[in-house]
């Protein structure tokens, strides 16, 4: 789970990183892949953030999992984030568990991994990383941030923190804040993930176990939130699992039992149980509009300049219409040049990683417009 | 956990019962409750079906926790359900751990709790055993059977199984079918007990632990579909517990985590983890339709004398108005003489056990009406 194949570089050697709790973190590591070239002008970056359970293989096989990127489809030469055009950056996230330091990482100071003795990080935190990565790789402004889901709360953290840095941002299916709700199937995630006896108080990486059963119960939580109901129905309804009829016991009968299993235990091959805590925490943690008392419009105040691109689906529960809306109103009361659009979608929260025509359709004509503005060749 | 505080009535002594799995039982214990007397005609009896996690203890206090029954603003003299006129019954369903033989009793083949040698139950075999209850207490056919949630599957269970020995039924926040989405929650739940190294393959009732921390998991998970997520947003919000910023750690810092764990807490010191494997399993089992060819109608076409009343609640996205309205528009085009209304409500799926007036005034007014049309006097 180190995923040492990509590039790394170590960040934070000299000064430390100040988190947002106060504490401070050095050095950090930065588990990052790049797409493309930086041209001349270094005009022509692109960062990408990824969501909670997301990594920097955006368009390459992934270590572990050996599948291909998970946003191929978008990025690469001649696509709709076209490689040959863009210099696209996408890094492992703080606190994650793909090269980038978090709670698995040795602690230098003890000689032994970190566990909970990590600090609690902030999506803030993660976007203070991202930036120094760019410094490292020597582009100064981006011609855009884009991010869906935790990978939209970190470009919303781009626009109040380093505004100056950018030139457009997209935001899909994501929040300024975490409600009731989303804390709440969060917490009974990390409880799920604390409750497996392999978890140890988070010092498992020595064991011989993880807590993988605690993990895939979390992830299989969670999953359910990333798809609608409606796409459960038509992916699965009641459906039995190879079977004529039910079997009267506790195997997977049915088929969405199945797949909910499957998504379970193959998470845990692939992520780290206390990255998964600290992400969680990060996420239910933000709240953007409070750092301005409570007024959201006041965050984007200096990214008068930037232009955004806010996309929500219409069946995404976990972050609805109603709370990407919030952000584009925001923007709007803020000056900002904002488009905003609901993709009428019955994949849930998941849509923003599915192949939905309509949103590819607007991203090109933002990505191309954007381009242009910032004097790109078309 | 075994509520001997309450009424037993031993059943299946002879002929043992014949689940729907094919598999038979004997005998049956049944804890249960009355409230009022039974009429020299027997007409006044009222069936009330309890729901997942619920009880028999409708309108006496809780032998565990002490608490006054569920359902006390209803059941009671002078109340909606008005034990002076109505002999009201209430029974702890089978497979449960108040008293009803479940996987928590001692399998007398063997001389050790059933554990999950227990067989896999049905909606319609707990419907059996209330049947037998009611032949046990000399009651031929019912003033009227009602049950909110599970309570109103087994409501409709009496309508497809004993149409015959009802007057009125009534069904509140349920549904004839259990969806996708519903199934995965529900496994999500029992992943969670299962994977609890104090579950020991169900064995646990020997052991000094019972799987606690399971058991608490999947209650959170479920505890989060009973309630809207407006309703959490306005009981919680983002409000901290007893503090004034959040302490950069895993302790429960927002109030909706508090209570979460409470609710996690509080509910394996009253039920037990087998229980809630196979009523979740019965529950996921339920599809009424199944049964004939897909024609929810046929289900009820020998229930055309029975009055009917189905009530659902706005903002139940665990069963919404959608699977209400099914079940409604099927006992329609059955000719049964069905009421049906949507109540415009913030408080989820638990709206049904609430302070809920628009609810209590037609649940009034069909009570009042049932009874009138049964000769009661009013």
């Amino acid at each position: 789970m180190r995923g040492k194949e990509g590039h790394t570089a170590t960040l934070f050697k000299k000064d430390s990183l100040t988190l947002d709790s106060g504490a401070t973190l050095s050095p950090v590591n930065v588990g990052y892949e790049t797409y493309g070239t930086l041209n001349t002008g270094r005009t022509n970056a692109v960062l990408i953030c990824h969501a909670l359970t997301g990594d920097q293989y955006v368009a390459s096989t992934h270590p572990i999992t050996g599948k291909p990127g998970w946003w191929e489809r978008i990025v690469g030469p001649g696509k709709l984030l076209d490689t040959d055009k863009y210099f696209v950056v996408c890094s492992n996230v703080l606190g994650s568990c793909l090269g980038t330091t978090g709670p698995w990482e040795i602690n230098e100071v003890t000689g032994q991994p970190w566990g909970l003795d990590f600090p609690v990080i902030t999506i803030r935190d993660m976007v203070k990383v991202q930036a120094a990565l760019l410094d490292f790789l020597g582009v100064g402004s981006l011609m855009a941030v884009i991010g869906g889901s935790m990978g939209g709360m970190q470009t919303l953290e781009w626009l109040t923190t380093y505004p100056e840095r950018l030139h457009s941002a997209v935001v899909l299916a994501s929040a300024a804040r975490h409600t009731a709700q989303n804390i709440a199937f969060h917490e009974v995630g990390r409880q799920a993930v604390m409750a497996d006896p392999n978890w140890h108080g988070g010092t498992y990486y020595n064991e011989d176990s993880k807590p993988d059963k605690g993990l895939a119960v979390a992830r299989m939580t969670a999953h359910i939130t990333y798809l609608s109901e409606d796409a459960l129905t038509k992916k699965f309804g009641r459906n039995l699992q190879a079977r004529d009829a039910v079997t009267f016991g506790f195997d997977a009968d049915f088929q969405v039992e199945s797949y909910l299993r499957y998504q379970g235990s193959a998470f845990v091959d692939r992520f780290d149980a206390n990255s998964y805590l600290y992400i969680t925490r990060a996420m239910d943690y933000l709240d953007i509009a409070r750092r301005y008392d409570g007024r959201l419009a006041d965050a984007f105040k200096a990214a008068a300049h930037v232009r955004c691109c806010v996309i929500s689906f219409s069946s995404d529960w976990l972050y609805p219409t109603l709370e990407n809306k919030t952000i584009a109103h925001a923007m709007n009361a803020a000056g900002v040049p904002v488009s905003f659009a609901e993709i009428d979608s019955p994949h849930g929260h998941d849509a923003f990683l599915l192949d939905e025509p309509e949103m590819d359709q607007m991203l090109d004509g933002f990505i191309a417009a954007a381009a242009k503005s910032r004097g790109l060749p078309s």
